[in-house]
């Protein structure tokens, strides 16, 4: 199997209900929730799940989890890893729970908060350079000299598999509220969560768009290139979000089932931080919050709300999910982008 | 009926289990949630019914739409209500959803968050004073004016007993789990949560405690009294907890059902609404706040932690619930409280 294979055969391996159903009772089935002023922004019924809730405060878990657990079960007594953060909390508490040593790189400027839980799950963490080609490189090598598998943070089937399932434990929620989904937005950093959920949403008439900071935006790029372009990430709060290109796995499987990427700035990020703190009364990290920035720039478009020209669906409320997918972030950022909330909130009143 | 009867015969008229079963389906079915953070400091294991999640931002909305709607029912045209904030945002909403005409009465110095809401939800909101001998005042004019009646912040059966029902879900959900509760702990205003909760646990071997802050401790002064005892309440970021004195059939309830009282301070507060915002990711009002407080006071204190001397309990770890109450605060007292959070880590690192 080659993780960078284009022509859609690696698309078999990932198995989105297996992974759902193996993870049920094993991760936490987090809660959907809606806010009235969410509602109203988006001009349709945004159905939240709280993937900030999860064991180790991001959705990464499931794909960390099913991973590991898979290469326990094969005999392995290790596993390596490398993200931004939440990929390495994840594969280190799932290394905790299969009893597998751990090792797993972060950049040098990585968010204090996901070292520490790395580092409190027990996994050696090494930080290394700022971008994912220096952390890569390391990983490797290190991958070389213990004989561990690497658990790539969306180049791999079993984590999109994982990640995948929040989208399918979303869609059976609103299904079973009676308010189906029409669309399904989460945000984009290599790519696998995003990937997931078009493998979730299958023989369902759900469109699914991914979310990018501006700079960011290396699946747009790539979905216009047709084959992965690498960008030079440009700075953004969203830290969860900065992969310089997105995985050949994830784009084998989005570029012929995505509906669009959206590109937010960190000040839409803010603002759907706010909103999600205030009153979903939720703890959203900001790359967590970008799906919610996108939905509502969807909504503004008259993409998403409940404007959006889809026949049928004119008379009736569109119903968006959006999968909240981490919580981990640092209390000073926390309290920047409160104090923000409210100056501007002076100035509009 | 007289709602300040301290013989018992009042209680009768509480019925949880029936609020409840009525409130099943109208009101959010809140999440318990929990955290090995808080898992850890308290030496138990904590689940934390997530009210801040619920309709209004607090389990107000139990027990003004429980009564609201049996007034509704009895042909009442509108109500009016006192409170420092969520039991008046919590009757607005009520009596939007059955259609009838609402006045409700806040201190000047209410939280703007609260105002808002109550005022988005259509009553007519009147400021008045800042004690509730001065809202009571008004309240009672503005009933004998319009002839609605008035429902009492926590004097009154149909209140206590919609209160109740959230420590029914968590009693419910936490035997679901196959961890039954061994203590249930909740914040103290005038008494009709906790006195709901002492109603709820009927039939079960789980300690009831209540929290007040420093300063506001009427119930704990009246306990001591055997009758309700005012206070001047002290200064206090939790501004539900501000109330003079216990209501009368609280305490009736209260008397000889709770454990015990934990008094806390504001510090203790600010520390519980951290974690509840780093750890288990979810924003509380200090009021809400306060009850996590007094679980990890109890906890510090050998009452309610791992090392409690309960008989057979001792070698088994405790199970302690506490009902999250609301979520209705201020963007500014957010970015004040988390930034508290984050100097303080950095001293004691």
């Amino acid at each position: 199997m080659s993780h960078t294979d284009p022509s859609g055969a690696a698309e078999a391996l990932i198995d989105v209900t297996e992974a759902a159903r193996w993870l049920d009772g094993r991760v936490l089935r987090t809660p959907v929730l809606r806010a009235p002023a969410i509602d109203r922004l988006a001009g349709a019924r945004v159905l939240l799940k709280a993937e900030n809730l999860q064991a180790g405060g991001s959705y990464k878990m499931r794909g960390g989890l099913f991973a590991v657990g898979r290469l326990a079960a094969a005999g392995h007594a290790g596993v390596v890893a490398q993200s931004t953060g939440n990929h390495a909390v994840a594969v280190a508490l799932a290394a905790r729970r299969f009893e597998l040593a751990a090792t797993v790189v972060l950049p040098v400027d990585a968010a204090p908060t996901k070292v520490a839980l790395a580092r409190a799950a027990g996994a050696s963490v090494v930080l290394m350079g700022t971008t994912v080609e220096e952390r890569l490189s390391v990983t490797r090598r290190i991958s070389a000299e213990t004989g561990y598998p690497i658990v790539d943070a969306y180049d791999h089937p079993d984590v999109i598999a994982g990640q995948g399932s929040a989208s399918v434990e979303l869609i059976e929620e609103a299904e079973r509220l009676g308010t189906p989904l029409d669309a399904l937005v989460l945000p984009v950093g290599g790519g696998g969560g995003v990937a997931g959920a078009c493998l979730a949403v299958a023989g369902r008439q759900i469109e699914v768009y991914g979310v990018e900071p501006r700079g960011c935006d290396s699946l747009a790029r790539s979905l216009a290139a047709g084959r992965p372009v690498p960008v030079a990430p440009a700075p953004t709060i969203a830290d969860g979000l900065r992969p310089s290109c997105v995985g050949g796995l994830p784009f084998a499987v989005l570029r012929d089932r995505l509906r669009g990427v959206v590109r937010v700035d960190d000040d839409e990020i803010a603002d759907a931080f706010r909103l999600l703190l205030m009153e979903l009364k939720v703890l959203a990290e900001p790359s967590g919050a970008a799906g919610l920035a996108g939905a509502l720039r969807l909504a503004a478009d008259g993409a998403s709300g409940a404007g959006g020209a889809s026949g049928a669906g004119e008379r009736r409320q569109r119903t968006v999910g959006v999968v909240l997918t981490g919580g981990n972030v640092e209390a000073d950022l926390v309290a920047r982008l409160a104090t923000t909330a409210r100056v501007e909130e002076e100035v509009t009143a």
